[in-house]
């Protein structure tokens, strides 16, 4: 693969694809935010709006506004949905609503942690492009509650019987590493390290099993491995985004072998993840081989195949290990062969085993405009620094 | 196909594969009650007990010995699973956890009232098969506890904001229309009757929508139609099992009129939710024909099929209408063509859209002693009764 080929495909992919797909169709000129509910044309199929993805759009206006180039045009479409969210997606505390209506009264209750982790991503990032006070405020804000329910995400949703099996779930450390870098800029530089130096832990050391090189989804509260539905679960997509979270880190704090054990941690969940019988790598596995209770185990995940590429190529600039390099160009041949739309643009969301298209849209409850232009933008950002 | 013949198959399945199969690897002899969680093979792969499944096997032996024949190891091993449930399924005020772990504590809240259901439909069952006092107190009264939730199933578990989008689901009135018959013998006569026009209100005038002759999984409180992801939701397996209990009910209340009604739903909901494809029955379907939030939507259960084996062969003795017999045999093929395992025995319970072993168990989480054998002794009973 010639690299200056590449990159001109995933930024064009990014800037006259992607990015225009979701300026055109999700704007809600009636009654703001966004539409993230989106056929395969574009069309909207449903208007409820949900936080993680009103958040997520934000950010990624902004995040392109801040990196790519100054377009005012992008600033606003982020403001257009902050005004929305600042308006009816939290409960006057700040804990973020879970989704609302169209026109912005709330369905679903702040249950959902990672609804507050977007909305702080959204702000911080918002607050880079503008300056303005408020969101740099709205975004630390949130950022403490979400440090103080850390010991409870669930709250009074949880559904657990207190005591008997206590869990602890790999999303909010993973999370955790990437928003700390976020926002960065709006905290104390010593409650940066300690989060950071927590969350490191949490993830290379307790979630990490040293004894089969994987990461686990849960484990019990003191770290021991939980021989449960729960406890057997693999999510490799999960698994491998978060080692470029900790790729980054590794740069941040200037420990390179941070990266060279992150790259050995994603060519393992490749290895074990990936489907010899039809390509790409599956959504959830269970450590012991057992049947999982994930009806939808076997599918290929548009989220998952692009935050590979992203792991893969930021952990042969880091490394240059060539194993990075061999499986980024097979990542990279099932992910250009099946995901993209060439007939009516943007990316699908769903594929079954077999690679078939499962879910014929471009946008849901949980695809918005995030993973994909995320993923072009890192890719060719960090393909252009390679030699 | 030959009646007698399938008589014998079906028969003959029920108690010389089915039946033995858990009979003979489902029993805790260290910690009482069952595993549910069985590989092909029948191996134990996860230890957890969930309530609905110790329940309804309760309800499976001690039906067979009612209505099959007085065999004691069948009255041992409901009572064996009774004495389980009985000392650890419930808070001590009879609300029922949603799971255990193998030798008891309670692990899930009592947040699913189908819990519930199927304790009050086993120790409903075993007090027919004992007249044990005990066992029938413990259906009575779980079944008022039932009655007095059905307004907020979900209680404080409920994530929806109050007021926004009141919806009302459909499983609730449907597992009422057999409950109440279940238990008739423990209730009052006039709460029976009040029950029944209750739950036969619901399922065939506010849940089933006139205009596409579909039942809807989800509708406003006040029975309008929802234009949203539940809303829109058909779960044409879930609605074709309800048409075999309002069957039941149209025999019960000398009613032929409903059972007539209830083909036709059947039949419009079958044209609807087959696969011209693959064949089989889908999982779940919008209204619309907009996708659908559930990922596992195309694949193919088996308990969607033997109840529709069950509805079709009862409506086709009630009713003699042919579609019903056509109906029966196409199902029936591609049913004993796919579940089965010749192999190890007992029945897959998921298969992906293309009728392939999505995954590799014969009891899970959700997949117990119950479906199957239901099923078998449905439909074999029901053929006898054909002229």
């Amino acid at each position: 693969m010639e690299k200056n080929h590449l990159i001109s495909l995933y930024k064009s992919e990014l800037l006259d694809n992607v990015i225009p797909f979701w300026e055109k169709y999700s704007r809600d000129e009636d009654f703001g935010g966004y539409f993230t509910c989106l056929d395969r044309k574009g069309g909207v199929f449903d208007t409820d709006k949900f936080i993680w993805l009103q958040g997520r759009q934000v950010w990624m206006f902004s995040s392109l506004y801040n990196r790519v180039e100054g377009k005012p045009e992008w600033l606003e479409m982020a403001l257009h949905g902050a005004a929305f969210l600042e308006q009816y997606g939290h409960d006057g505390n700040l804990n973020w609503y879970f989704s609302l209506t169209r026109d912005g009264k709330p369905l679903i209750e702040p249950y959902n942690i990672f609804s507050d982790c977007f909305a702080t991503m959204a702000f911080g990032q918002l607050f880079r492009a503008t300056g303005e006070e408020k969101y740099g405020l709205i975004a630390k804000k949130t950022f403490e509650n979400i440090l103080a329910r850390t010991g409870n995400p669930k709250g009074k949703f949880s559904k657990a019987v207190p005591g008997t099996r206590p869990l602890k779930g790999f999303s909010l450390p993973m999370i955790l590493c990437n928003l700390s870098l976020e926002i960065e800029h709006l905290l104390p530089a010593e409650l940066v390290e300690k989060t950071i130096a927590t969350v490191l832990h949490e993830v290379m050391e307790v979630f990490y099993q040293k004894e089969s090189g994987l990461i686990l989804e849960n484990v019990h509260s003191d770290g021991s491995f939980s021989d449960s539905f729960e406890g057997r679960l693999l999510n490799p997509g999960h698994a491998i985004e978060a080692m470029w979270f900790i790729m980054d880190l590794s740069v941040r704090l200037n420990k390179p072998e941070l990266a060279e054990e992150a790259v050995k941690i994603v060519l393992k969940t490749l290895k074990y993840g990936w489907d010899d019988r039809y390509g790409g790598i599956f959504y959830f596995l269970d450590i012991k081989g057992r049947p999982v209770q994930q009806l939808e185990w076997d599918q290929k995940l548009w989220w998952v195949h692009i935050e590979t590429l992203i792991t893969l190529i930021k952990g042969y600039q880091l490394t240059g290990n060539q194993e990075c390099l061999l499986w980024f160009e097979k990542v990279h041949d099932y992910t250009w062969s099946h995901f993209p739309d060439p007939e009516y643009g943007e990316w699908w969301g769903y594929l079954n085993r077999q690679g078939e298209v499962l879910l014929p849209l471009k946008g849901g409850k949980w695809k918005g405009c995030f993973h994909v232009p995320r993923g072009l933008y890192q890719v060719y950002t960090t393909l252009e620094k390679l030699m």
